[in-house]
């Protein structure tokens, strides 16, 4: 039986210890936020929708060879994973403009990007999540020189698969949000979530988002937005077999 | 004689053709602009001071063999320089926390970095002059990854030289930004000007601003500021002779 001590309580998620001292417990929450906190709604359903298709994913990646955090799915809400130190860096890649992107540097929302593009945010509530570069990663100590390159490395493996995934599925992955976490060995591994919540997701014949941007921007109920997404990956996933 | 074909004409410069192809002629204005020009006044003096702190920090920085624009000083108000291709982008080098970066990361402002840190800046009116990373430097073509590096180098060589010339007159250089210019040839030349417009210098006994925050902040006058930085300068350079 598992242990019901929790650790740390963040926007989405509740992480619990296990028996095992390297492995716990994530409780996904039927809530979601927006506007760093600001926007905040009771949402039932969400929960379970994202530790689906995070585990889905997770699991898809290990296939491709891109290690992380994920363990296995225990419920519909909840998944096992490893111990690790999260760095407070938020991760993004970008294979077409949106959001701030678009934002900041004029570019109209769905331009293709030659090139992937890789940014870090701090992940800091207080400071709302500042945008910052390399010399500010390295002043904050959030990681080497070496480290860096090899979490840009890692970023742009996971872009090259998940761009595979949802290709496959008719979604067009325009960007995504991922978290680094450090072993004790020091190995970095894929960490936290990867679901709508972390993604723009558009779908490839309509241009429809498939993701918090329908929450974000009070574009309708997400669940069944979230839905269609893990039906698409489990259906995929099927006919692989 | 020189020509009156107006180039450009920015915020504090404008730029003339001279009867040579590869030289301009600017003239600096008695005009002090902050906020992205939302804040504005004439400021009868500043025009000479900015061109001849200029002229003196350039000339200084060639002895240390660093390459600038700068060709000479033609007037108190104006100087001669080298044709270039503005690339529009604003390199900062920090040596201790201020502005945007003390806001940005939470770091109090005098706050000695015990790296310097280079930011890059989007030089876009339109978009208010943004903070960008490598990679939007690449998408937006200012540099390619061999010129950026240069860049990057060229700027921590600026910084060097002005920590000790600053240093010879009893002045902390907090921060700086400088814009590069690129030859028909291709070579990157350090361009645009250096001046307390563009550096924030503190006094090194009583942390007193001699630089453009005295205008930003609302501090007092920014005549006699410039003025004592200029004097140092000159004296310093005299005592050396």
């Amino acid at each position: 039986m598992e242990s019901e001590v929790l650790l740390y309580e963040g926007k989405a998620k509740k992480l619990f210890k296990t028996n095992e001292e390297d492995v716990l417990r994530v409780l996904y929450l039927d809530q979601a936020t927006a506007l760093n906190g600001l926007k905040k709604d009771a949402v039932s359903g969400k929960g379970a929708l994202n530790n689906q298709i995070t585990a889905h994913l997770f699991q898809r990646l290990a296939d491709k060879n891109v290690p992380s955090h994920f363990l296995q799915l225990v419920s519909k809400h909840e998944q096992l994973i490893r111990a690790v130190t999260m760095i407070p860096l938020e991760v993004v890649v970008r294979n077409t403009a949106a959001g701030s992107f678009s934002k900041r540097l004029g570019i109209e929302e769905g331009t293709k990007l030659p090139k992937p593009i890789v940014e870090f945010y701090y992940k800091e509530d207080r400071l709302d999540d500042p945008f910052i570069n390399d010399d500010h990663v390295f002043y904050l100590g959030l990681a080497t020189k070496e480290e860096l390159d090899l979490i840009k490395k890692l970023a742009l493996q996971v872009n090259a698969a998940l761009l595979e995934i949802f290709a496959s599925i008719q979604i067009q992955l325009i960007d995504f949000k991922i978290e680094i976490g450090k072993t004790k060995k020091g190995e970095l591994l894929l960490a936290d979530e990867i679901s709508p919540d972390t993604c723009r997701l558009w779908d490839m014949g309509t241009n429809e988002h498939l993701d918090k941007d329908v929450y974000r921007r009070d574009l309708g109920d997400i669940v069944p937005v979230y839905e269609e997404v893990l039906n698409r990956l489990e259906k995929e996933n099927s006919t692989c077999i």
